[in-house]
């Protein structure tokens, strides 16, 4: 419980565990770019204690058959919690809202990107945001101006949705002025959107470089930071490829986050850009309420505000083993996640198993509820 | 003023001067498809005593130098009353406001078409929809997901709007909800969207059909028929191309119109899926208020609700030289066009010459609205 690296003169500061709602992990289908083993050791290693499962797998999650498949494999796997999503389907919008209750949310794929799950028609869009229960989440993959369409789609249903990967500044711009008409919006954004541009693609060299949204302009980029405020969510998007299929000439959309997320926003603190509480707020609060996600009860992460790193070429846990911050000296570490009770993360070593991690909508809200009350943040506890 | 090839027993019927606010007239820039003169001289003998004139023309119409230069080419060449539109471009939103009451509309391009003057960025966008006058007209091309995307972004800027041609069962349906939350939306729908659709295409040929937004499904063509009660206007998009033109290896989008409009809805009323005043609403009276056009004096078109004939190979006027809707039969006809008090159209004959439009944005409506009231349907005048 003592540990004898930490000097008193550091910030060590307690957080509540985090929570990314927007993670690839790649199981099934393509295991030798992830698993649920090893994306839930990258997530605790960030901080992150629960994660939202995209249902872009092969076979994708589209009804009660591909969800417990999925659900198997997580339960057999996963190190941290979790939900899974649905995805929408051109066909499976009558069949799929009694699954609500049993998944992480709903996910629609409105633009071309890495997956079979596009939806074209605006018919379609509307039997999915009217089907699917009004308290349970919908988050769309909608760029530019198809942000702007599917903003109105869900407001003529009375409906909130969430605006994944936010990415330019006429998309955070119409976020802005919708939440400001009312609207029932909300959005997150990645943390390559915030902290790369296509200035840094004379580095990573264009290969590695794609993802979707693709890294925009650093005017783009500087809109994300002015309008902070507007921003609900930090969400990696993690989507990781490995680097031998970054580097080949046809480079699949994508990067991994989930080791580089936390270090990469605390170095933001220490650059006076982000407060310590806005991480808690878009990256734990406003998850767990948009999501409607349960409290994991004594759980919480212990992050060094003080200690100095690069970012190495390789991802640690990730199987990606690249990422686009290789070489990024940040102030700002994870130095250890406990999850229901158990020590999960410390010191650069994972300390849990496959099979840890649960499936967070099938507890029983109420037990949780009434065995803990919500972390908080302590700041120098240490101290 | 009598005419005896009209017999006692014909269902006469007059109508006001129509008015068709979605014409390509293509002077300047390509006066072999089609001018001012054979523009409005097909208007005329398709009883329409007013046209709106869109910008796409070339040089376009985006600042006061290029308007001047199409006003100085209409005042001399147009037989009919018109207004001309105001394209909007990347960089003319601080500029052009001010030219709002001399012109018909703002015309925004937001999907690919016929045109220079496409605009892809939503701040672009808003820029319009926030400088443009709120009580002057703006109409969109805007297709597919891109009709709600305007939808919105005009919601948020508390300005009515107006979408061109819609086509797609989608975009009547989002329109109908649209409306039905209460947004000040407007819509116009073109001959060929209800009267052809993909089935067409085999007579037609691939080159022929080539029109944007392009003919659809008949599942969509019926969702127009069906959602009748939601469409405001009746509009033409006459989009003269030459039939060399038409035939050639990259076949130019658009039909021309004109000519053909109203004795193909005299038609539907003879098949009895729509009213005369179905008619008198969507083509005169709704276009009118939406784009606050004025009366013009004296201005009335006979029907015949009785004459059948065949839809001839090539069109009289428009210098296309073809139509869609060659060799269809119809029942109703264009008689007489009386404009401002002369016969302008008569039995087949143009009897008005270049100079006699007017642009009806120059007029003081004060004076007109005093000396006439506005035209009404009058059955059977000359029963
Ligand atoms: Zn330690
Ligand atoms: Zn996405
Ligand atoms: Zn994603
Ligand atoms: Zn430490
Ligand atoms: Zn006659
Ligand atoms: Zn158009
Ligand atoms: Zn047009
Ligand atoms: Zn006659």
């Amino acid at each position: 419980k003592t540990h004898t690296d930490c000097m008193s003169s550091r910030r060590l500061v307690k957080l509540p565990g985090l929570i990314d709602t927007h993670v690839h992990v790649r199981e099934p289908g393509a295991t030798h770019k992830e698993d649920y083993a090893s994306c839930t050791a990258a997530a605790l290693a960030g901080g992150v204690t629960m994660i939202c499962a995209m249902p872009n797998t092969n076979p994708a999650v589209t009804n009660q058959e591909t969800l417990t498949l999925v659900e198997n494999l997580a339960r057999k796997n996963a190190r941290c919690d979790y939900a899974i999503y649905m995805g929408a389907s051109s066909d499976n919008y009558s069949a799929i809202p009694e699954l609500a209750p049993q998944v992480a949310g709903l996910k629609m794929y409105l633009n071309e990107t890495f997956t079979t799950l596009r939806l074209n028609d605006l018919n379609t869009w509307t039997k999915h945001l009217a089907n699917w229960p009004k308290k349970a989440p919908i988050c769309v993959h909608a760029e530019g101006q198809t942000t702007a369409a599917v903003i109105l789609m869900a407001s003529l249903q009375n409906r909130p949705i969430h605006i994944c990967h936010v990415a330019r500044k006429e998309e955070i711009l119409i976020i802005k002025a919708a939440k400001e008409k009312g609207l029932n919006i909300t959005c997150e954004v990645c943390p390559h959107h915030l902290f790369l541009s296509t200035e840094d693609v004379k580095t990573l060299g264009v290969c590695k470089s794609q993802v979707r949204p693709v890294l925009m302009s650093p005017e783009d980029q500087q809109a994300l930071w002015d309008n902070l405020h507007v921003i609900d969510c930090f969400a990696t998007d993690h989507a990781p490829h490995t680097l031998e299929e970054k580097t080949s000439s046809s480079p699949p959309p994508g990067f991994p986050g989930l080791e580089t997320i936390l270090p990469l926003l605390l170095n933001a603190v220490n650059e006076n850009k982000l407060t310590i509480d806005d991480i808690v707020t878009k990256f734990y609060r406003n998850p767990k309420k948009i999501f409607n996600l349960p409290d994991q009860p004594n759980t919480y992460v212990e992050i060094d505000l003080d200690e100095e790193w690069t970012i190495p070429e390789a991802t640690t846990y990730s199987k990606a083993k690249w990422t686009p911050f290789a070489g990024r000296k940040v102030k700002g570490a994870v130095h250890r996640v406990v999850l229901r009770g158990e020590v999960a993360f410390v010191d650069g070593q994972i300390l849990v198993q496959p099979g840890f991690g649960q499936n967070v909508r099938t507890w029983d809200k109420k037990t949780f509820d009434e065995v803990i009350a919500p972390p908080t943040v302590t700041t120098g506890e240490y101290n």
